[in-house]
């Protein structure tokens, strides 16, 4: 199945992806994603798999707007690299902030008085369906309700001078999210995947989620030792080989570019580049 | 006014606090004060002047549960010169996640396996209830719902060792906030409170949010400049002097602990602490 949310007469809507058709899920009008998602994984297969009657005019936006987004950094044998750094002995934990996130289409805005090093990072992102705590690797997995996909826009100037990358990674609109859900019966095996990205056509990513340090269910299991994550947050999940950063010379993102990313059986990510 | 969210007949309801007494706002039961917010400062206020006849049994929980939580380090003079650090040229922004928050009352759950060095941080935090974008101090200011008291927990080995500090200060439970949100009209000044920590009764934290390198107002246009702040969203403003990782020797809290945190004209927010 592919879960998300559509724009559609003026609201938000669950809705279900049949072959390109989106299907409203039997939930009031208004009703996103992420709050089907708080019924739990199966109730909310139960109202996908019900789902009658395409959308007239569905418009997909971000499949959901997480309750938090845990994202790991150094994540990628091949991405740790290029960047000539050690090998971290733990996942290397960052947030960013929720209000950061926009759907397929909507453009990234570059602030040029804030940034002029804004770099693009293709990532597989689980969406938790269910609370996880105290969970072993497989107890973990159990709770992920589908995969999408992110860019992990970064502010590269900001994240290095303040420390703390929050703020770098947290600018408005630096969390494109979808375009779909896809639950894991339907992707398969999450350490298997290709996924790249591609900068005004030209590919600039180009790896697979098997190059992961620490793979999807061990990401999660380490969170939930920490804290609980909940239905409806997003845990990003690292990015490969290949950001402009680390390029020579490096390369940023540019008002007029357009940025796609994406990963195998889940879909491209499209977003334009704007100045503010 | 003094806004929250009550627990009463199993439900969360958002309700405003009279003498002591809570009065339920006129919102669908199970609505919580984050949503009430949702729909702007001046109908929240007219919800909580109309409010009629307290409600039984009511138990005062966490007032909201934020959007998100912008945090801020090393933002008391005091504080800086005890830690022995330089002054931070801008404010140093770092994110809690939502779900450690808890309410007073609610236990603080200390993980041994975890951590052993848990810290407390009286904090005054700024909840918003309208949008903050590209704003002046000024118009940040008059975006401000209220003011609440946090606690910012920290497991200072996790937060140092990891470097990124999300971890460290993101997990269950250490985010105590509460009791009330007090509006700004009845708070006054929100430079000029005093505020102070005492564990088992001994005070260990007592000074003025007038120390304060970069005020309330300030430090909401800065992150308005990279981010909107959004209605239910909680901002926590820095800790002064006191914390027990800077003291000689240093002090933990351990399981048994009870921790009070207090700000002038807010009160006081009282968790005890346990083993997990």
């Amino acid at each position: 199945m592919r879960l998300g949310t559509v724009r559609a007469g003026g609201a938000r809507l669950a809705a279900v992806d049949r072959e390109g058709l989106w299907y409203a899920l039997d939930v009031p009008a208004g009703t996103p994603l992420e709050t089907v998602l708080a019924g739990g994984i199966d109730e909310t297969r139960r109202l996908a798999a019900s789902a009658a009657g395409p959308i007239a005019d569905a418009v997909p936006v971000a499949p959901l707007r997480p309750g938090k987004i845990v994202a790991i950094g150094l994540n990628y044998l091949d991405h740790i690299r290029e960047a000539g750094m050690d090998r971290p002995e733990r996942p290397l934990m960052f947030a960013k902030f929720p209000s950061s996130v926009i759907g397929p289409g909507e453009p990234i805005v570059i602030d040029g008085e804030l940034t002029e090093r804004v770099d693009w990072e293709v990532e597989l992102a689980a969406v938790i369906g269910a609370p996880i705590r105290h969970a072993s690797p497989a107890e973990a997995l159990a709770g992920v309700a589908g995969y999408t996909v992110a860019n992990d826009v970064s502010a590269r100037d900001l994240q290095f001078a303040d420390g703390q990358w929050t703020r770098g990674k947290s600018l408005d609109t630096f969390c494109p999210l979808g375009p779909a859900v896809v639950t894991p019966d339907e992707l398969g095996d999450p350490q298997s995947l290709r996924l790249r990205t591609a900068v005004n056509g030209e590919t600039v990513q180009d790896s697979s989620t098997a190059e992961m340090l620490f793979g999807v269910a061990e990401l999660l299991s380490y969170c939930s030792r920490a804290f609980t994550l909940e239905p409806g947050d997003v845990v990003l999940t690292g990015t490969p080989w290949g950001c402009g950063e680390f390029m020579d010379p490096r390369r940023s993102l540019r008002p007029g570019d357009v940025v796609e990313v994406s990963v195998e059986g889940i879909g491209t990510l499209r977003d334009p580049v704007v100045g503010r």
